[in-house]
C-alpha cells in the first residue's frame, strides 16, 4: 500500500490550510465571477472556452477554430484476468483500433487534455452524438448522466488535492459494454489506487468488466470528497474557536467566503447524487445488475458527503448569530467602560467646579476643614455608585 | 464568424454597467409597481394594455379599440437542404399564403411589432384559440407552453442588451409541422447567429424542419441568460469588494435592489424552466424523438442558469449579514474611539478642578512642588488606562 | 366600453390610498382577531356567525333560530342565442321554478344577501348537501371546489372596492349543467362588465352555456385581484422610498401591517389556484373540454397574481433588512457626532482646567504668552483630531 | 339551545386569560421539559407512565404494575330511532355485553379515567391489539388512526376549557360497526352537545349509526380548536398593542412562549389533518360512503385551524423584527439625547474653562464687556448647533 | 424488574448534565471535525478506520492489514417456546455452526467488538455481501436499510449513557429467517431488559421468530432516545432560565453548542425513521405481517422522537432571538444610565465654570445672595431633567 492512511491525513491538512488562507481568492475563483468567465464552478480553461451565445450546436465549430496541436496523452489499459497491458497512444483512433486480444476483460482508453480532434475521432467511431462531445470540451457542466442506445456519458468534477493546490477538474466518462473513455482536462488524476489494483495479478479487478472499472473510478472520486469536507471542517472548527475568544472584523469575512464555499459545493453535491442515483437505477443493460451493490455503496457515501455538508452550512450560520451577538457584547463592554469612567467623574468634578466659583459669598470657602469635607463627598458618592454597579453586575459580576 | 468572444464580454460588462449604476431605476420598472402597470416583468407597451377586468376574451376587443395601423416588420425565411430565401411582406396573410418550393424543409415566419390585426390573421389561417393570440398581444406573460392539436404556442422572455440598454421583450412562438410564426414586441433580437447559421450553404442547419429551427432560438435566448447573469455576478463582486472595505449606507440600497432583481428573475426562470422540461417530454409529434437530445442540452444550460441564480441569491444575503455586522463594527470603532477619549481625560480632569478650588484652606496649594506631582499623576493615571486598553486590545491589537 | 382603462387606475389608486393609509385597521379586521370574529379573512357578516362547537351539522338550526325576514335581493337572468331577460324576484323558488324558453342556454339566478331560507329553498329544489348550505352561510371559507353527482359547489372571495372601501366578500355558486346559482354577502359585485356583455346581442357570448358563464365570472374575479396587488406594490414602494430616504419608526410598523397583509392573502390565493386547477381537471362533465382552454387561462392569471405577491413577500422582507440597517446607521451618525464633539473639546478642556489650578507655584502661569501658547496648543490637537476623523471618513468622506 | 353563542365568546376569553397571562408556566408544560415528563404534549397522568425502555410492549406490564382499583366512570348510551338509553356501568365488560334493544342504531360506551383493566377487557372482548391498548394508556400519542380488520382507533387530543383552565387530554376511540368505544383520561370534556342532540327525538341523530355518532364527536373536538386559537390571537394582538407603544423586554419572552406554544400545537395539528384526511379516504367499510362529505367538512374545518395558526406564526415572526427595531430605535432615542446634550455644553464649557485660568496676562480679562459677549458667544453657538440638530431631525422633526 | 422508572429519570439526569456541561467537547466530537477523524457521527474506533480513497472495495483489505487478534466477544443465545440456552463462542464459526434443538425459534448471536476475521466468517457462512461487511467495519454509517435475497442488513446507531458518559454506538444486524446477527463496536449495550424477558419461561417472547426479536431490539434502541431527547429539554430549560434572567456572553455559545447538535441528531434520526419505514413496508417475507403492527409502533415513536427535536430546534431558534434582544436591552439600561448622568450633571457643571471665570466685571458676582440662587437654579434644572425623563419612562417606570 503506497497511499498509506497518514497521507490521507496531509491531504486533509493541505485542504484546510488552502481553503482558510485563501478562501477568499479560491472562491472567486470557483464562483466566477472575475471578468470573462461564465461559469460557476470552472477551472479556467484557456484553451476551450464557451461559446457565443448562437453559435451551432455540437463540436463542428471547435474543430475549425481551436489549434488542434494542442499536446495531449493517451493512455490505454487492456485487461483480461490473466493480463494487463498499459500503452501510450499517439491519436484515439489508434487507441481504439488496436486489436483486442482473447479474454479481454475491458479497454479503459483515458485522454488528459481536451483537444476536440480528439473528441471528434471517439463520435465518429461510436456514433457519439456532437451534443455531447461539445459537453466534454466545455468544462462547466453539471454533473449529469445521459444515457443512449449503447452508451451511457457521465460527466463529474474530480476535487482533489496535487502539489498543495485545490483542483477541481471535469472528468467525462463515456461506458460502453467493453470499453471505457475518459477525458480529463489535464494530466495528473486520483486514479492512482485503481491502477494499482488492475496491475495486482492477484485482485478480483481483473475479472470484472468494464461496469466495475468505471465504478471503481466514480468510488475513486467520491471518497476524495471527504478529505476536502474534512478541511471545511477544520476551518469552521479554527473559526469557531476565534469568534468564540476573539472575534475580529475579519471573521466575518471568512465566515461569509465559507459559506458562499459551501454553497458551491452544495450545488455541485446534489446533480452528483441525482447522478448516481441514476446510475443504480440504470437499465440500459450496460451496468450488470450484481454491481448494483456497489452502486448503492457509492450512493451511501454520497449522502454522507452531503449530510457532512448540510450540517456545516447550519454550523456556519450558527456561527454567525455567535459572531452577531459577539459584536453586540463587544460593544456592552465598551459602553459599561465609559458608562463607569463617566459616572464616578462627572459628579464629583461638578462640586469640584462649584467651590472653583469666583462668588464673594460662599460660605463654605472659608471653614477650614472644607477642603476634606470635599474628599469625604467626592469618597461616598464613588463608592455608592460603585456598589450601585456592582449590584446590576456591570462590576465584578459577569466580566 | 462575426460575433467573435470579445463581444461576449463586452456584452456582460455592459449589461452589468446598466445593472450595477441603474438598479434601482431598472428593478422599479421590472416590478411594474410604478403606476398604471399592472405586471411584474414588463416592457411598457405603450399601445397594448392589460385590458380592464371583466373584458371578454380574446382579441375581439383589440381589434376594435387599437389603432390598426400599427407598423409592423413581416420576414419570412423559406429554407431547404439547398436554397434559403428571405422575404418581407405587407400582411401576414402574405407571407403565409406565399407558394412553397419544392424541398422546402421549413418557413419562418417573423413578426416585429404586436399589430392585433396580423396576430388575428393568423389565428383564422391556422385556426388558432382566440386566448393565445390575446396571451401574445399581452406583453407580461409567465414563460408557458401550450399544446393544441396542430401546434405548439411557446412564450418566453428575451433578456438582451441593444444599444448599451438591457432589453426584457416577451416572443412567442407558434409552432406547427412545418411552419415558425414568432411574434416580438419590437425590432431587434439576439437571433442574428441563427440567421447567419441558414445563410449558410455548407451547414447541416438546412436539412432539418421547423421543430430544430425553434430548437436554435430558444437555444439563443438562453445562452443569452449567461452574460446577464454574469453581469449581476460582478455587480456582486463589487458590491463584496466595497462592503469588506468600505461599507457605506448605499451597499445596503444597492443590496436591496439586486436581491428584488435576482427575486424576479427567479419567478422568470423557473417557469422557463419547467416549459423546458415540457418540450422535452413533449408528445404532440411536433418535435421530432431525434431532436430530443437537443432539447435536453437547453434543460442542461437552463439548470446552469438557475444554479448560478440561486448561487448568488445565496451569496447576496450572506453580504446583507456581512453588512450589517460591519455597521456594528463600526459602532464598535466609534465607541472605542469615545470611550478611549473620554476614560483618559475625565479622571485627570476631575483632579485639576479639585485644585482650582477657591477653598481657602487647601494644604497641597502651597507647596511648591504639587505641580509637578499634578502632572505625575496625570501621566500614571494615563498610562494605567492605556495598559488596560491595550490588554483589552481597544488599542493597538485590532484595528 | 363604459369602464375604461383609467377606472383600472382609479381603482388601482383608490385601492393603494385604503391600504397605506388604513393598513393596520384593515388588517386586524382581515386577521379576525378582534373580540369575537373567528375567522381570519370575514367580512363580519352580523347576521350569521359561526355556530356554537358541537351544534348540528346542517342549516336546520339557522332556520330555527334566525329571523328569516332578512331583506334579499334575488335577480334572475335567462339568456339564448337571440335574447336576455332579467327578473327579479321575490323567492328562490318563484326564479328557480320559472318556465324556461326554447332555445334557453341558462339560467343565472343571483342572491343578495344570506338568508338561510333561500339557502335551504335550493337545497330542497335540487338535492344539494346540507353542509353545502351551511357553507354558503358561513361566511369564512376557503376557497374551495366541491364535486356532487349533478352540481359543483364552489366557493371564493371577491376582493375589490366600493365607494372607496375595500370589500372582502364571500361567493359561493351552485354550478349545474343550464343553471348557474351564486350567492353574495351583499349587493354590489364585480360582475357588471359580464352583465353588460350579455346584453349585447352581438357578442358570441350567448351561444354558450352556464359553464362558459360561470367562467366568465371567475375569471372577472381574479383579475379583480391584479388591481389589489398592484395597490400593494405602490405602498410597498412608497414605504422604500421613505426607508431610503426618512426612516422613521412608523415605517417598521406598516411594513408589519404589510407584511401581515401579504401573508393573509396569500393564504387566500394558493387554495384559489388549488380550486381553479380542480375546474381545469374536472372531470364531472359539467365544465365542457372545449372550454379547457379558458379556465387554463384563470390558471395562467392566478399564478401570475401569486407570482406577484410572493416578489412583493421577498420585497417586504428585504424592506425589513433596510429598515434595521438604515436604523444602526442612523445610531452610528449620531455616536460620530457625539464623539466628534467631546473628542474635540475634552482635551483642551483638560488643559484649561490645568491652568485654572490655584497652585502657588505653576511656572506657566506668569509667563507673558502663555495664554496664545495656550490656544495654539488647542488649534494644534483640535486639527491633528480633525485630520484623524476625516481619514476615518467620519468627517467629509461619506456624510 | 343551552349553549348560546355568548358561552363560545366566554370561552375565548378565559382561554385568552388563561394564555396570556401564564404563557410561560402554561407553555413550559406543554413541552414537558419539566422533569420526569417524557413527551411534548401531555397532561400528566399520574397513574400511567411511560414504560422503561426494552419492557415487552404491549399492556402486560401494566396489569402486573398498576393498582387496578382505579375508579372510573363507565356511561353506556344505546340509541335507535325511537330511543334513547344512558345507563353507567361498573365493568365495560357488563357494557359490552348489555343486551341490544331491536332497531337499536348505535351504543356508545364512553370511559373516563384509564384503567389498564378495563382496556384490557375492551382487547380480549372484541380483539383488539395489545398496542393499541397500550397507545391509550400512553397519554402522549401524536393524533393518529390505525385501520384493523373490523375496527378503526383513532387517537385524537382534546384542547377545552374546563372551570377557567386549560385541559389538554388524549380520547382514543375504537370505532366498531355498531359500536363506539372511548377512553378519556378524566371525566369531563367537549361531548355535552352531542350528548343533546341525541336525547332529542326530533332530530335526525338517531337514524344514524355510529360512523355519524364518531363523527360529530370528532366535528365537536376540531371546532373547539376556534377558541383557543382565537384566544392566541387575542394575545397577539395585546402583544402588538404593547410592543407598537411600550416595548419592554417582558413583550420579547411573552412573544417567545407564543411562538414555542404555536409550534407546539402545530406539531399536533399537522397529523391531526393527516389522521382526518385518512378518515376522509377511509376504505375499510366502517364509514359509510354517504358520510364522506361530513368528513370533508371536518377536513375543512381543520385547514381553517391550520390556517389561522400559520398565519398566526408568521405574525409572531413579524413581531420579533418589530420588537428588534423598537429596541433599535430607543436606543436611537436615548443616543439623541445625551449627543444633543452633550453637545450643547461641551464648547462653551470649554470656553468657561478658558476665562478661568489663571494667566497672569489674559487680555480679554481686563475688558468690561467681556462677559457680555461671552454670554453672546454661547447663545450663538447653541443656536448653531439647534439649527444642526434641527436640520438632522433630531429636534422637533420626528419625535 | 430490576430498571425502575427511577432508573429512566436518572439516565435523563445523567445524559443532561453530560450534555449541558460538557456541550462543546461533546458536539466537538460528534461532528468530528477534529483532526484525523472523517465521519460526522462517529465514536473514534481506534482499529478500524475508514480505508484511503481508492482502496478495493470489501473487506479484504483489512484482513490484510488489521491485526485479526482483536478481543471479541461472541455470545449465542438459542431459544424456543421452552427453552432458553446463553453460550459464550471463541469464534463466530463455533457459533453460527452449533446444532440446532428441536423447536428452537431463533438463534442470537451477538458479537461486541469489530474483529474483520469474524465479519469475514459470517460473509462466507452465509454468502453475505462483502461492501455489506465492510459497512459493518466502518463505524460511520448512516441509519439504513439494505434487502438481499435471504437476509436484511440494518444498520443504526444506539446512544445511550454507560458509566455517566454518552455512548454513540453503531450497531449492524443481519436478519436472516431464523438467526440474528448484531455486531457492536464495545461491550455494552441497552439490550438488557430484552435478554430478561427471553430467560423468562412465562412471557410470551419465546414463541416468536428472529423477527420479533429483531423488532424488540431496534425498540429499545428508539425508546432509549427518549431520555437523551429529554435531556435536551431540560439543557434548554436551563438555557432559556438564564437568558431570561441574567444573559451573560457564554450562553449564546451553548446555544450555538446545542443547536449544532441538535442538526446532528436530526441527521441520524431522519435516516433512522426512513429505515423503519422501510422495514414497515418490508416484502422480502422475513419479517412476518402479523408483527407489522409492531414496526408500525416504532415508527410512532421515531415520529415522537422526531417531532420532540423539530420542536427544540424551533425553541433553540426562538431563544437566540431571545438572547440577542436581551443583549440590545442592557445596552439600552446602559446607555440609559450614561445618559442621565452626563445630563444631569453637564448644563450646571458648565453654570458653575462660568462663576470660576476670572474676568474683571462679572455683576453676579459680588452679590451677596449669588450662590443660593445658584444652588437653586441647579436644583430646578435638575427637577425639570427627572421630570422628563420620569415621563419617557427612564427614571422610575419600567426598570
Amino acid at each position: 500500500m503506497k497511499q498509506p492512511l497518514d497521507s490521507a491525513k496531509e491531504v486533509a491538512n493541505a485542504a484546510g490550510d488552502a481553503i482558510s488562507k485563501t478562501a477568499s481568492i479560491f472562491t472567486s475563483k470557483l464562483i466566477g465571477i472575475s471578468k470573462g468567465v461564465f461559469s460557476p464552478i470552472a477551472t479556467v480553461n484557456e484553451i476551450v472556452k464557451k461559446p457565443a451565445p448562437g453559435t451551432a450546436p455540437g463540436i463542428g465549430h471547435y474543430l475549425d477554430k481551436v489549434d488542434l496541436d494542442l499536446p495531449v496523452r493517451i493512455t490505454s489499459i487492456d485487461y483480461g484476468t490473466d493480463f494487463f497491458n498499459q500503452t501510450e497512444f499517439e491519436t484515439v483512433d489508434a487507441a481504439m483500433n488496436a486489436p483486442k486480444k482473447e479474454g479481454q476483460k475491458a479497454r479503459w482508453i483515458n485522454v488528459d487534455g481536451l483537444n476536440p480532434k480528439f473528441v471528434d475521432q471517439v463520435c465518429r467511431h461510436y456514433g457519439v452524438h456532437t451534443l455531447s462531445a461539445e459537453d466534454v470540451l466545455n468544462t462547466y457542466q453539471r454533473p449529469k448522466m445521459e444515457v443512449f442506445d449503447d452508451h451511457i456519458l457521465i460527466i463529474v468534477r474530480q476535487i482533489h488535492v496535487q502539489e498543495k493546490k485545490l483542483k477541481n477538474e471535469q472528468i467525462s466518462f463515456f461506458l460502453f459494454k467493453d470499453t471505457l473513455i475518459s477525458f480529463q482536462e489535464e494530466p495528473g488524476d486520483v486514479f492512482g489506487p485503481v491502477r494499482k489494483r488492475l496491475e495486482n495479478p492477484k485482485g478480483r479487478f481483473r475479472n470484472y468488466q468494464a461496469d466495475y472499472l468505471f465504478y471503481s473510478l466514480i468510488d475513486c472520486i467520491v471518497d476524495h470528497l471527504f478529505p476536502l469536507l474534512e478541511s471545511y471542517g477544520i476551518a469552521l472548527e479554527e473559526l469557531e474557536e476565534e469568534i468564540s475568544h476573539h472575534p475580529v472584523p475579519s471573521c466575518q469575512q471568512r465566515l461569509f467566503s465559507m459559506k458562499r464555499d459551501l454553497a458551491l459545493q452544495r450545488r455541485t453535491l446534489w446533480p452528483l447524487r441525482e447522478m448516481i442515483d441514476g446510475l443504480y437505477r440504470d437499465e440500459s443493460g450496460l451496468i450488470d445488475e450484481s454491481l448494483k451493490t456497489f452502486y448503492r455503496d457509492v450512493q451511501d457515501h454520497t449522502m454522507q458527503v452531503i449530510d457532512l455538508l448540510e450540517t456545516y452550512r447550519e454550523t456556519a450560520s450558527g456561527l454567525n448569530d455567535l459572531y452577531q451577538s459577539s459584536v453586540g457584547n463587544k460593544m456592552n463592554e465598551i459602553m459599561k467602560v465609559l458608562t463607569i469612567m463617566a459616572s464616578f467623574f462627572i459628579p464629583i468634578t461638578f462640586v469640584a467646579g462649584v467651590y472653583g466659583m469666583n462668588f464673594e459669598y460662599i460660605p463654605e470657602l472659608g471653614w477650614h476643614y472644607s477642603y476634606y469635607v470635599f474628599l469625604g463627598i467626592c469618597l461616598t458618592v464613588s463608592s455608592a455608585l460603585a456598589i450601585y454597579f456592582w449590584r446590576k453586575g456591570w462590576i465584578g459580576g459577569d466580566k
